[in-house]
């Protein structure tokens, strides 16, 4: 495995191997890597003829009041995992090569970014859309890979990418869980052990209104069940949002639809957990 | 010359022409061609294994009272000069092409687009940005070619290119001039005669301010010169900006530096002119 640490040997290989007619599959990460991220990897390892992975911390996307500065940071670890899962290149650029002095310009999905998780985390989706256009311009993948946990965030990247007419086929992953249940993030390890247990709940209650909804429950009422059942565990401090959802526009549903998202985000103490599953009927 | 309308087409050439390792050289243009672009396709012509043009009016660029709607069409005549300067494809897409439903993408370039038109003209530079990016994706450019009479506009692009991290060269073109020095714009048919006699004036006054500045005169006082020498002519109804700024930031100078751009936007009637000169000391 290569480890590229600027964006001009980075960039520089991809038109090589585009020439070549090799095809490239991108699985862009903040490091602290768990078996959702591998699955990505693997997903790209069976499906294209390079992987390259990146691992960088965007201080685009994070708020002031935000865990940038405490976000898990395991590099030996991260790329003996990936270096194992059969990645090619690591990408591993500095925060100073990525945004240099005079940065200026930033991508806004507009509607889209400020839903859900974009009421609580202004700016963060405008990090995210940046950062990824950027590293698509670097990489130059053939395909892309995100997790189905960071549903809102997949939507986004998917807009900007139709919007923006660039080619590269993004794929939107099946969520990785404990065997629990709990969806695997590298934020889990912020959490104490009764945190870690209270946080079992969230899919428990989308599972929970998921079988309402099949039900023929209307969904304002199943939207009172959600509520009640995340407020029922004491640990959650905060329910930022949580109900059902068009998985196109993000828009909170008045009636169930064909696809349908149940998607929640929570703080436990301190820290902010979401998960999601999509309901076809 | 090949013509193409739908944005498929366009992308699905430009790749296979970089698998082979030919060279793309891009002018995008609203149409409404003079011998500025024609300039701009030759320069193309003799830098590039392939010469795309593009015609689009885009009007994400114009504000509610601007002039999409009136801005001058002539399709027929374009098609001609272009085939004329040796260009291989017309890429000539209609707007919902380029704009679909849903469309919600925007790309801003922060300090540079607020600045000189910027101003009078909000959002002119989100929208162009947003589109140059969007063809940029399309047409797969080596090398992309732009007039320096919009000065501010090559710097957005620019800006843009260097912080998203394309790998297109971007490469600024002498403003070519009708012989009495004004600066050639598809806005000049516009003019009525007398009004087309006075628009002289602004680029004498430039160049007379590039004496006084090469004189050692102050950047105050040239600048109260270059204000009272516009003035004078009765014909422009507004001076928009007009002094002298730094090329690569846009701010107004306080003093003189190694490379100055002197530049000005007025009204004369309701049409809006732009010029400028840079002058290195």
């Amino acid at each position: 495995m290569e480890i590229f640490r600027t964006p001009r040997i980075m960039k520089e290989t991809s038109r090589r191997l585009l020439t070549r007619g090799r095809t490239i599959g991108f699985v862009p990460t903040m490091g602290a890597l768990h078996d959702g991220h591998l699955y990505l990897v693997k997903r790209a390892r069976s499906e294209n003829d390079i992987v390259v992975a990146s691992i960088f911390i965007n201080p685009a996307q994070f708020g002031p009041n935000e865990d940038f500065v405490k976000y898990p940071r395991d590099f030996d670890s991260d790329m003996t995992k990936l270096e194992t899962a059969g990645v090619d290149v690591l990408f591993y650029p500095e925060v100073s090569a990525v945004y240099p002095a005079g940065f200026s310009t930033y991508i806004e999905v507009r509607g889209l970014s400020e839903k859900l998780c974009g009421v609580v985390r202004p700016g963060h989706f405008m990090g995210v859309a940046t950062v990824v256009c950027k590293f698509f311009q670097m990489v130059l993948p053939t395909r892309a890979y995100f997790g189905q946990k960071d549903f809102q965030q997949s939507r986004v990247i998917e807009q900007m990418v139709r919007d923006l007419n660039m080619s590269v086929d993004c794929l939107r992953c099946s969520t990785i869980r404990e065997s629990d249940g709990v969806a695997m993030s590298s934020r889990n390890r912020y959490l104490a052990p009764a945190e870690r247990e209270a946080a079992r709940v969230i899919y428990r209650t989308l599972q929970a209104a998921a079988r309402l909804v099949e039900g023929g429950m209307d969904v304002q009422s199943v939207k009172a069940q959600i509520m009640d059942m995340l407020s029922a565990e004491p640990l959650i401090t905060d329910i930022q949002y949580a109900g059902i959802y068009d998985p196109e526009t993000l828009d909170e549903r008045v009636a169930a639809g064909r696809s349908n998202l149940l998607a929640a985000a929570v703080k436990i103490g301190s820290t902010r957990l979401i998960d999601n599953l999509v309901l076809e009927l």
